[in-house]
Formats: structure tokens, C-alpha cells, sequence
């Protein structure tokens, strides 16, 4: 039987010669992190490594990513469906074995980490997840959602801005069963971390209400089994285990920077070995060592228990069992179709002139009710974004009842957790704030985006439209910023019925994330067709259409659609023939077929006229050289904001002016 | 004599009536915050209305800038040139009373505040430039520079991470000249904080390292003088004075949210007159009360003193006190031209094969020995970016000593406390992170550019030629997203030359900051004209001619701008003429004349290929709809740099194909 040691030793050795092989890696963590993770991983952590997708798992973090050889050493040692060629592939183009861990269920690997401070931020929206199902699905005789959230967090964890905004949440909402192992070194890229890492941990995460224990030596097994003995006894406060760590640890770079972000190279490898009294071969590990890893048959057992008591579950509350699957597996409800073209008949026979923010809580409030994973929130901005329905339920800390969060002011908090909800599953999250200040969670868009979550943002004050409350205030760059994310769709309705076709399709978006920019101001009710009601859903579509061949197409979005509408009319009457495109989501449009795209905007109709109030270049990609676009290429301005609007040229008249330039071919060409 | 809660009601009254007036604005904190304004500015502020641009002035943030008429009242009461029709102008256009505070030196407005969060983040960038200043400038006998940096703030504040990041390392900095006023009036717009804001603030700020005062009366002036004193008295630690106020104070919405963020409403405002009694006609101020907050003899006398003091110190120490002076003013040193030259030059000659960081690093190697006021730093990368030079001098904490900044893991703080540097005046601030990081401090670049500040950013691993990083670690959309900023500028530099351009202009570039993304990987050395060097300077040029008229133009930045030269020489081998724009400053270039444009990109050349490693739509505003872009449409991948680039298309037989479809025709007319 080995040692506890030398069993955190295979990971070591692992780790170290992935790296070597990749010449590329972070070696001082895996080394430090070891043993925690022996004393996590083989002793309490609750997983079947043959199933990852077991919904009563413990959920895992690697909040500082870069030690992702320590992840995979452990999945590839505890049974998982990761060979060793992949650790030997690792960083190479077509591994599972990233440099920083991507989202894989079926490895289990929970989430994409590397943007430190991120995973401990969704890791609070898991443990959330977690206690919001157990509060909803657990019954009396049967505690069928009951798992642990863990993370492993590094210094440069605590020291980015959104650690704070996510403990400080986890704290007041009671999350007993999230634990943090902190993997305290002292080291960090730059050095010893005592010139800009001077905080009292324990005390800050006390002011959280965090039950912290330690410093414990984190080399130490028993002292890590007690502690995390005792992080699992308090089922009230979330914990944080304060592991003092050697980064490095057994090689002759110990509690060096030198070990952080760069392979040992040879020499350091072999008097690691040496020291750690490891002598088999790169990528070698004894079976007896395996042995003591594996933990296929006790993971089976825990889920097959699992199995057994949901199975009676199932029997006792059919209803439950049904929407507790259903949502796990992320499917909508039976009747989601009819639902979906029943709100947005709402909308259509309704015909309210309403600011999309508005149309948008309406069409919230209309689905709310049948769709139990809809977990809303806002970053104190509640009555402002319509994300508060009344369907809805604060969250109640003491038992987790409830379907809304208020976030407090943490637009990059709010965005991480509602990853984590994501990501744990059950849920579908959605919380608003003002668009400009999508800035703040900008990464965390980001992150859902390449974890391929279905969350939904509700950024109303889409525009310079806002008025008094100024630049500060009013987006301009955000919606491109927006666009510009790889796999993120951003829908810009012009009314209710674009604005309950948008929901419609955020929330049948299964891989990828939506923003709603909405407005604050009213905006126009459009008149469609049935069949133009169905063409919102490819993004971009002909709203008026002109006799013949249009001389000028009036593209926008939003609250400017009704400007181009109007401009064609006046077109229209002066014998001109304008066509106008709604364009609500131009990823959408994008992913069209060519015929439907020249369809809508045909190549060889030149004279085309942007118009949003939002960065103007990021249109040149529909207008090209020879088109224009009214647009901003400047900040706003504080005043009421149909003021700013028109000092900005958001009048029919302009529209007019430029359309007259483009179809008597004075448009300006463009570099 | 009017009493001190007379003088505080003068500035509740002018927010209520501004407020009312315009019907619009955030009446709650204002009357909240009046009797700590109070105690504050007429007491212990030092500063001369008379000259808001005294370089020894107190600095003043008011990080809950939806407060804004607070600031305007005491403006206006204290004798700034803020007259009584601004203030009844309050969020209209043309005014200088914008909806929040908008940086006006002029004006005794420092910063630009309504993110909350950044304003107390900032503040800490301002009073760390004071205690450097002071280490450098005051002498034995003469106190130069001794001032204190002022600050409100609220509870969103210190929800928001940035407060997190930023007053951690004011505490390890030991800013003890750092005074805080948290306005805890337990109110934020969704309602009472219990449920979303838990924290123990005394205790995470004794985490932190500073002095906590309080919590004390927010309207008890002799409580607050107390604690003004005892502030001031700790000189070692910031300080965070605790005062309970109440939201809406006097009002019948006092303690509630409704009287956060919309005006009061005609009977309220009455009531609130009556409760306060205050009973002058709205905007009227009684003689007495005026006088009683006219700061300006007093504020005259004490700039006089410090000038005397200012003027024995020139005769005493003229070189110090003309660098000081220098630097106050923002101006580069007298012979910089000379120098600026020389450093390009001597990259010039070099030709030396380097990645763009490492021609970074020695182009501010060859720079920062001439100019004492470059402040550098790095988010805990110090290494990779190249930002540490010979010159550089880890800060002293003990007594400010230095001009390198560990910033740790903190992207948005260092951000926002660069923005506090370059306001304070006297430093031109730099620091790096990695591209695709930028993200995090995203709010603190667009706050850079919308206070027209100077300050650069140093963005290395500009591209998934990072390589096994993956894609947490590969910028695809960031280049685009600081380009979609106004007033901001982003060089992409290809080379050592046009690195060195790049720190020119950025250094030169006294009303905008600068975002430098530089590879990880090294470049090709560009042979170059004396006329071509120059040209760089206009964003975007003819790197290579071919003879005649270009058949396509290759637009190109960066790493990729050797592949462009590459392929033009091989398409110049068969027979094709071909030309390559390098573009290292889209936004430069944009501002250039129509002739300059037309002479890089004429305008009836329209096979053009844009060729850059990240985000392909913003580079249609150059191609328009007939050329095409070799960008990224998705995320990147973990695995070497060349082998992703190799696999994402950036060879030069994948430019030649591309190339050749547009010369003959067959580029795809997109939509």
C-alpha cells in the first residue's frame, strides 16, 4: 500500500514530465497543490469517475487554472476517461489537455478556468445551484441533491476584485457547502508576494462570514483531513482553508517564482525525483499506486446508493423527479414551443408602445411562471432592468427558497455566479444591469462564451438615449464590444414583439449566451406580417419592403428602427424606393444561409445607410466602403436624452440627408 | 452666524431644487452626505477656489458621483467658477453640471465618477502620487508637496471589486494621507443592504491594513470633526471613516430608496424645506450662509503661503523645482524631440529580430532614465511584459521611494489607479498585463479615454500566437474592443522600429491614453525609408510598393505584417502587383487628411485583404464588402504558437490563396 505521500507524488511526477514533454506549463503549483488534493480528492470528494455527469456529484474548481496538470493527473489517476497519451499530449493542438482546463463533463472537468479570481467567483453560483435545488427537490424521506462545492485558489485568486464580489455574496447568502482550499505560497509571478499581497486573509474572509480555518500545513495529510473534517461540519458558513504550501515543492526551485511558469527543465526534474524519492520513468506509475487511486467501484457504489434512493424518489414524486431530470438535462419544458409563440402572440395583439426594457419584463413575466429554472437577479438595478417579475422570490438565506438575487453592485460577481449557475446546471440564469456597465463582467461574457453557456445578461440603457445621467451612463462601444466575443449572441429589439422573439431565442439558445441591450426610452410598435414575425429569428429581415429593387437599404436595431422606418416613408413619398432591415442580432443573421443574407441585404445593392447609436464602425462590415453610418464616434453628453439624441443627428431629417447622399452617390468613400 | 446644519442645508437645498428643476437626479445622497460635506470642506479641506489647479490643493473624489449636485453645491457655495445658472442648468446640454461629475480642472472637479468603485480606486492612484512626489521633491527644509486625497463614497462602492483591488494595496502602501468618508446610509437602490450586503467593513478593512474610524453620527458635526481629526492624525495608515447617515436626510423619503434616484417630487420638497427649515425660495442662498462657505481669502492665503514657501524652495533647489514644475504641467523634457528620435534610431539600427515586448522594454530602457515622471508597473507579469527596466525602482512603502509598481493579480485596480496618477498630475503612468486581460479593467481604459488622460497600457500575448496558454489566455476581440473605445488609441507595432514610434506617440499623446499590444513571439525586422519611418507616425502607411497601381492591398499589424510582405513578394514574383499598408494605429490613421487616406488605401482599389490574428468584422471598415480579412471567427486553441497560427490560416499560402481570389474576382461579395 503507498504512502499518502507517494501517492501525491504520481500527480507530482505527472505533472512535471506533461510539462517537460510540452516544454511549456506551470510546474509550482501542481508540485504545491499535491497533497491537498490527495486529502481532497482520494479521501472526501464524492464523484464517479466512470459517470462525470452524475447530478449528485461534488462539483471542483481549479480557480487557478494554470495548475491544470494537477487536474489532469488526477482525472487521468482516479479513473477517468483520459488515457495517459493525453497527458503526454498535453498543450498540443487536438488534447483534452489544454494549457488551462476547458469545460469537459465528460472528463470532468467542470469549468474553464485561467482568468484568476473567476473560478472561486462561479464556484459560488455552483454551491448555489446546489442549495436552490436541494431547497426545491429534496423532500422529507429523500435528499436527492446534497454535494459539495470544492475550490482550489491560489493568492492571485484573492487579490482580483471579483474574489471579493463572489465571497462576500457567498458569505451573506449562507453557503455552508462551498469550501475553498487556498493554496497559500507566498509566491506569486512577480515574486514573494509580501510588497502587494500584504491583506489579512482570515480576517477579510471573517468580515464575509466565512468559517476560515488554518493556516494548516498543507503538506501535512492529517492536518488537511481535519480541516477539511471541519469545513464539512459547518453547514452554515462557506469555508476557506488556509493551506500553507511550498510552490515547488521537492524540486530546488521550491517557494521560488522560478518554479511558477516555466518546465524545471531536466536537471531540476531528476533532483525533484530524487528529493521526492520518486524513480520511475516519465509517465510511469506503479500499479499499486494506480490501485490507490481508483476509484471507479467506490464512485459507482456512491452513485448507484444515489441511483436507489431517486429511484424511490421518483416513485414518491413523479412531478418533482420529471422537472428535476428535465431541467438537469437543460431541456425546456413539453409545452415550450406553444408557450414561446403564445408570448409573443401577446405582444403582437397587444401592440404596446413600450421601452424594450419594458417589453422585455413583460415577456419575463409571461414565461416566469412555467419555467422553474429561470433564476433572475441585478446588480441593484432591479426596478431599472425589469428582471423582478412576480413570479419572482428573493432568495431567502436561510432555507435557499426563492428564484431572485440581488447582487448588489457586482456587475463582474453577478456574471461569474450566473456562470456557475450555468454550469452546475438546473438552471437557466438571466440579471440586468446597464449596458456600459457590461465593462465591468466583460470577461465573464467572455468565459460563458467559450464554456458554451446558455445565461442570459439584460442590459437595458442600451444608448446615448439614456440622456441626464451622462457618458458614464450611455454605451457606445458596448453593444460592439458585445458582438465582437466569439459565440455570443447580441439581440437589440426594436419592440415587444422583437423583444419576445429575442427571449424566445436567448432561451432556446442551449450553447451559447445571450445580451438583451434594451432600451430605456419607448420605442415604436412595428406592424409585421405573420411571416415577418418568423423572420426576426434570423436576425436580420426585411421590415419595410419598397416596390422593386430597393436604391437604398436603411439598416438598425433597437430604438432606431423607427427612424429608418420613418426616413422610407418620407422616402417612399418622394417616389425613392428604401427598404428597411431590422437587424435585432447580426450573429444570428451571420449564421444564415447566402440566399436568405442576399435575400435581405443583396450584394449589388451598394447604397446602404447604418443607423444605431452605437460605434459606428463596427457597421462598415454591412455598409462597407461605399455605404454610411449614422452612429457615435464620440462619448455622449449629459442631457434629457431626447435632446442628446438629436445634437447627435437621430433625427429623420439626418437620416434623410445622408440617404440622399448615398442615392445620388455622394456617400464619401471610405478609406 | 448661520450654524453649521444651516450651511449644510444650503447644499441640500440647491441639490433638491437643481434636481426638481431638471427632473432628473439622485436627491438621496446629496442630503445625506451635506453634513459630512460640511465638516469636511469648510473645515479641514485644503484648497483656493480661486485657483482650482494649485498643485498643493486637497484632492476631492466623490466615488458615489450620482451625489454630482453635492459637488455642485459646494463648488458653487465655496466661490468656484460655478455660478448659480449652472447649477438651474443642471443636465442640460451645454452645461457643466452633467448628470455625474465630469473631470473639469477648471472647475475644481478632479475625476469622472458614476462607475462605482473607480472613484475610490483612483483616489488611492492620486494620493500615492502624492506621497511620490513628496519622497522626490520636498527637502529637509522645504514641504513642497503635502496634501491630502479626499474621498466619498457609498456602499455600491465597496461592493464593487475594483475598492477590493485598490484599497488593498493603498493599505500595503501605507497611504496614510488617504482619508475615506463611507457614506453608510444602508440604502442602495434595490433597497435595505441586509440582504445583499453582509460584510463586516471595519474588519475587511483592518484586513487591509487601514484605519478605521467610527462607525459615528454622519450628522453630528462635532463627531465628524473628531473623526476628521483623528484621521488626519494617522499618517502611516489610510484612513475609512464609518458615518451612519441617513439617505434622503430631512426628507420624507428619508431612509428609503425612492429618494435615491428621482427627484423628490414638489410636496416632498416642501415638506423637506419645512423639516429642514429651510425656507429661502429655491436656488436663493441667504448672504450670510454664502459668506459662511466663501472659501476663497482663506484658500488665497494658504496657496500664498505654500508659494512662498514654493519660491525659496526654486531659489534654493532650481533644478528640482523646475522638473517639479515640468512634470505639474505635463510637458516632456526640453531636449525629448532629440531623444525620441535617438530611440528610434537606434532600433533603426539595431535591426535587431525581437518579439514587440522585448522592443518595448528597451525602447523604455532607453527612455525612462530622461523622464522621471514614467511610473510603471504590472498586474503580477512584470517579466513577460517587460515594463521593469534598469531605471526601475520597486516602490518603497516605507517612505515612497520609487517608480515601479507590483501591482499583483489586479488588472482593474491598477487600471483605475494609473487613472489616479495621470490625474493627480506629475506622472505619465505605464503598466502591463496581457492582452486578452485587459478585459478586467475594461470600465478603467474607457474612463481613461473619456477623461482624456495620458497613461499606457502595455498589452503583451497580443494574439493565439500566445500558444499554449489557450484560449483564457489568446486576445481575439480585445484589440477590437479598445478600438471601438473613443479617444483611445491602440498601437499594434510590427516591429522594433515601429515599437519605438508607438512609446512616441503614446508619451506624446498628452489628452488620450494609449494601448501598446505587443507579441509574445518574435517579429520580423521591416527594412525601411527615412519618408516610411516618418510615415508611421499616421497610423497606417505603405510599408511595401509595388510598381503602379496595386492590384490588392494588403493591410496588416503586427506579427502579421511579415506574413503580408512575404506574400507580396511572391505574389511580386508572379508578375502581381501588390502593396502592404501596415496600420499600426487604425485610429491615428483615421484622423489623418482624405489625401493621406487616399494615398494609403485609394479608393478604387478595392481587392483589399486585411490580415490580423484577431477579430475579423472590425476590419471590414478598411476591406469593405469586396475585400476580405484573414482574422479569428471563434475562439483560439491550446497548442504552440506556430502550430495555432499554422492552423488558423496565417501562412502565406493561405494569404497567397486568399489573395488570389481577390485579384481575380472571386472574393465573396458578402452581405
Amino acid at each position: 500500500m503507498p504512502t499518502r505521500r507517494q501517492c501525491a507524488n504520481a500527480i507530482r511526477a505527472l505533472a512535471m514530465d506533461a510539462i517537460e514533454q510540452a516544454q511549456s506549463g506551470h510546474p509550482g503549483a501542481p508540485l504545491g497543490m499535491a497533497d491537498m488534493a490527495e486529502a481532497l480528492w482520494r479521501h472526501v470528494f464524492k464523484h464517479n469517475p466512470s459517470n462525470p455527469r452524475w447530478p449528485d456529484r461534488d462539483r471542483f474548481v481549479l480557480s487557478n487554472g494554470h495548475a491544470s496538470m494537477l487536474l489532469y493527473a488526477l482525472l487521468h489517476l482516479m479513473g477517468y476517461d483520459l488515457p495517459l497519451e493525453e497527458l503526454i499530449n498535453f498543450r498540443q493542438w487536438g488534447a483534452r489537455t489544454a494549457g488551462h482546463p476547458e469545460r469537459d463533463l465528460d472528463l470532468g472537468i467542470e469549468m474553464t478556468t485561467g482568468p484568476l479570481g473567476e473560478g472561486i467567483a462561479s464556484a459560488v453560483g455552483m454551491a448555489l445551484a446546489e442549495r436552490m435545488l436541494a431547497a426545491r427537490y429534496n423532500t422529507a424521506e429523500y435528499t436527492v441533491v446534497n454535494h459539495n462545492t470544492w475550490v482550489f485558489l491560489g493568492d492571485g485568486c484573492l487579490m482580483e476584485g471579483v474574489s471579493h464580489e463572489a465571497c462576500s455574496l457567498a458569505g451573506t447568502w449562507g453557503l455552508g457547502k462551498l469550501n475553498a482550499l487556498y493554496d497559500a505560497n507566498g509566491i506569486s509571478i512577480d515574486g514573494k508576494i509580501d510588497a502587494w499581497f500584504t491583506e489579512d486573509v482570515t480576517l477579510r474572509f471573517q468580515a464575509y462570514g466565512w468559517q476560515v480555518i488554518g493556516p494548516v500545513d498543507g503538506h501535512d495529510a492529517a492536518a488537511l483531513d481535519a480541516a477539511l473534517a471541519e469545513a464539512l461540519a459547518d453547514t452554515r458558513r462557506p469555508g476557506l482553508i488556509i493551506c500553507r504550501t511550498h510552490i515547488g515543492f521537492g524540486s530546488p526551485k521550491v517557494d521560488s517564482e522560478t518554479s511558477h511558469g516555466a518546465p524545471l527543465g531536466g536537471d531540476c526534474v531528476s533532483a525533484t525525483r530524487a528529493a521526492l524519492g520518486w524513480h520511475e520513468p516519465p509517465f510511469t506509475i506503479p500499479e499499486d499506486i494506480y490501485a490507490a487511486w481508483d476509484a471507479r467501484a467506490k464512485g459507482q457504489a456512491a452513485e448507484d446508493a444515489w441511483k436507489d434512493i431517486y429511484d424511490r424518489y421518483r416513485a414518491a414524486h413523479p412531478r418533482l423527479a420529471l422537472e428535476f431530470t428535465r431541467r438537469m438535462r437543460g431541456e425546456l419544458p413539453e409545452n415550450w414551443d406553444e408557450l414561446a409563440k403564445s408570448a409573443i402572440d401577446q405582444a403582437l395583439e397587444a401592440k404596446e408602445v413600450l421601452a424594450t426594457r419594458v417589453a422585455s419584463r413583460k415577456t419575463l413575466e409571461y414565461l416566469a411562471p412555467h419555467l422553474p429554472e429561470l433564476v433572475g437577479g441585478s446588480a441593484d438595478l432591479t426596478g431599472s432592468v425589469g428582471t423582478f417579475t412576480p413570479t419572482s422570490q428573493p432568495l431567502d438565506c436561510a432555507n435557499h427558497t426563492g428564484n431572485y438575487l440581488f447582487y448588489g453592485v457586482r456587475e463582474f460577481g453577478m456574471s461569474a455566479i450566473m456562470n456557475g449557475l450555468a454550469l452546475h446546471g438546473g438552471f437557466i440564469p438571466y440579471a440586468g444591469t446597464f449596458l456600459s456597465f457590461v465593462d465591468q463582467a466583460k470577461n465573464a461574457l467572455r468565459l460563458a462564451a467559450l464554456m458554451r453557456l446558455r445565461a442570459v445578461w439584460v442590459l437595458t440603457h442600451d444608448s446615448i438615449g439614456v440622456g441626464e445621467d451622462g457618458p458614464t451612463h450611455q454605451p457606445v462601444e458596448q453593444l460592439g464590444t458585445m458582438r465582437l466575443i466569439p459565440n455570443f449572441y447580441v439581440w437589440r429589439p426594436c419592440d415587444s414583439v422583437e423583444t419576445a422573439v429575442a427571449w424566445r431565442c436567448a432561451l432556446e439558445c442551449t450553447d451559447a449566451p445571450t445580451a438583451l441591450a434594451l432600451s430605456r426610452q419607448k420605442t415604436t410598435f412595428c406592424t409585421r406580417s405573420r411571416q415577418q414575425v418568423e423572420d426576426i429569428t434570423r436576425g436580420g429581415y426585411v421590415l419595410r419592403e419598397c416596390q422593386g429593387q430597393p436604391e437604398i437599404i436603411l439598416i438598425a436595431t433597437g430604438s432606431e428602427v423607427s427612424l429608418a422606418v420613418e426616413a422610407a416613408e418620407a422616402l417612399s413619398q418622394e417616389g425613392r424606393r428604401a427598404r428597411v432591415v431590422s437587424m435585432p442580432c447580426s450573429a444570428v443573421f451571420d449564421a444564415q444561409d447566402a440566399a436568405w443574407q442576399e435575400h435581405v441585404l443583396p450584394a449589388n445593392v451598394r447604397a446602404r445607410l447604418a443607423i444605431e447609436a452605437s460605434s459606428a464602425d463596427w457597421w462598415r462590415k454591412y455598409v462597407g466602403l461605399d455605404g454610411l453610418v449614422l452612429g457615435m464616434e464620440r462619448f455622449g453628453v449629459s442631457a434629457p436624452g431626447p435632446v442628446v439624441m438629436e445634437k447627435f443627428g437621430f433625427t429623420v431629417a439626418h437620416v434623410l440627408e445622408l440617404a440622399h447622399r448615398l442615392i445620388n452617390n455622394l456617400g464619401p468613400q471610405r478609406p
